[in-house]
């Protein structure tokens, strides 16, 4: 180990304390691979894609990331298809369709699949160095399976109650998630987003409570929060909507000028696209149904859906059906490559004074 | 200005970076001074006291602290009476008073008046070092008045819009009032509770956006989240629930009890106590009647026909009809002199480096 890797948890050893934050839709392996090579951990979202792109990405990273990269997989327990309520969703977003002069689209259809062995079939061939998970963990057998590759496995909590349970099932760090966090709440163990936390409560909370180093998320913008996060005792922060406008990002037209709009300071959890609570830029829709609707269908169902409003609406120039996913603190990410975002982060993070006003 | 009188505000100077949070039901000036003394700043609530009660608090503040202290103020828009609603109030509360064998109260009643030019007539004789607000600032001539007499003041932000709109009305310096923080919410220009902002993600922001120096608050549990704050760009850290276990506060046995109790991890923003949002550790009220509920008159009149509940349910040693106000990290509160509870929080506020996991 040497003074410039002295970062990382169990045995992986980073230059820098990041972790790029998995962005399911906005993001593929050219973000990845260009944090890895920057010095960062690199992460590859990989819940919405089908078996050929995930063998494609897992190639294209296996060959260019010269540094550490992850893998992020949801695992959620599939829902119980329920046709009327799905029914009811379609006639809820039906007014807006026929706004664009179109039919809603007939009930049915998941985007997204839990980890499953046949997915590990083709993840084992490239024994990616850290293996994420989100919404808890695989089953025993199949978590087993991944740890036994070789790849370290990290997990978010969004309370105590999860950091422990994550640690009882072996992770190699936990992920404190959090409410600031853009995207997906992670939450697992308990449905009420009252329990969810800020995450100068959390990350105390979990560092405190477990014995496995932590990784913070949420809010952290740049290489202050990085620095004040190391500060409350987090081994590693991870950032996903600093990387919202990187080059090597594939965030929308729509969400880049979002983001940079005074739209973006107002953001809300919501489960309109998709079912479950996650964060995004309060829009048209989540204003007009309210952002947590209890007519949404379960996780994922509520997404097929939304599809063809999103791409009309797009194809106008406008985001008032699409998930503008970002965290609280979207509104300051910057244009820029990669590794200068990932340089700007890292930045003072072994070095430097709390500031102090005279 | 000497080396060890390196925080503060305006030509404020203060030894260590903590303002101790005013909190109104759970601390007189005892509490304020033996933190004035301590080295930090002393604040008293003055949001429910009466014209005697405040004299003699003030005096005994004027005649002890021996170093900075903030009298805080409420200034709500006292809310139209509306009998239909109040009695609406009465009769949810009604069953919970006949368990007890008592009737509901009356309607009517109000426990906390606003800031008022005849307040003022108090306060103006003590000149106190610090005024601060709570739910924006006074009518310009009531803000001049206090200006006037060289007492700073400060108020609290919950959005950028918030910040902005106190540092155009003039305030020395602007708290950054996180969402983990205990009490009510200070905000004013909205009250939809999805434009509330982690502290990570506020104290930042407004750091950025506004040129008189930020104060955070919310969250901060220890002296590694004072540093993480100062790090974070703010002149100082606000800090309550830190002392409530403090021996000089007055918090209630029941309220002891629950903040050292596995109960103090689950707080929520409820406005069943008193009309307002405020975070407070669940309870059963708020389990039963929802913690945001549209049945609670607006602030201050919620609070009359809970107190006799209050009462009845104190005496039997439970606090599940109290207000059990608490941050999200109320939890990590520890029992002590308001000096050990300060001194622990100032730790290392200069000095030490973000600590590195290896």
């Amino acid at each position: 180990m040497t003074n410039d890797m002295q970062f990382g948890f169990s045995d992986l050893r980073c230059p820098t304390p990041i972790i790029q934050a998995p962005m399911a839709g906005v993001q593929a392996s050219a973000l990845a691979i260009a944090v890895s090579n920057a010095g960062a951990i690199g992460s590859l979202p990989c819940a919405m894609l089908n078996k050929e792109q995930l063998v494609s990405e897992l190639k294209l990273l296996n060959s260019h990331a010269k540094g550490l990269w992850n893998v992020n997989f949801f695992v959620h327990k599939p829902p119980t298809p329920d046709a009327a309520r799905e029914l009811d969703w379609r006639n809820t977003l039906a007014p807006y369709y026929r706004a664009f002069g179109q039919d809603p689209p007939p009930a049915g259809g998941s985007s997204r699949e839990p980890f499953s062995h046949a997915i590990a079939d083709v993840v084992q061939t490239f024994k990616p160095p850290i293996v994420s998970f989100h919404f808890g963990l695989p089953a025993p057998d199949l978590l087993q399976r991944v740890r036994s590759w070789g790849s370290k496995v990290i997990a978010s909590a969004t309370t105590i109650e999860e950091g422990l349970w994550l640690q009882e099932q072996g992770v190699d760090a936990v992920i404190a998630q959090g409410l600031e966090a853009g995207g997906h709440r992670g939450m697992f163990l308990s449905d009420d987003l009252s329990t969810q936390l800020g995450l100068i409560a959390l990350l105390p909370q979990l560092v405190k409570t477990l014995q496995v180093p932590v990784i913070a998320a949420g809010g952290i913008s740049d290489a202050n929060a990085v620095r004040s996060v190391l500060t409350l005792g987090a081994c590693m922060a991870q950032v996903g909507s600093a990387y919202l406008l990187a080059h090597e990002a594939t965030t929308s037209t729509v969400h880049r000028l979002a983001l940079q709009s005074p739209a973006a300071r107002h953001t809300a959890l919501t489960n309109l696209f998709t079912g479950r609570p996650a964060r995004g830029i309060m829009n048209r829709l989540m204003k007009e149904l309210g952002p947590i609707s209890e007519l949404a269908p379960a996780f994922p169902l509520a997404t097929a859906g939304m599809m063809g409003l999103r791409t009309f609406a797009e194809q106008q120039g406008n985001g008032d059906f699409s998930p503008l996913w970002a965290g609280q603190n979207g509104c300051l990410a910057k244009a820029g490559s990669a590794a200068e975002i990932t340089a700007g982060l890292a930045q003072g993070a072994l070095s430097g004074q709390p500031r102090q006003l005279g």
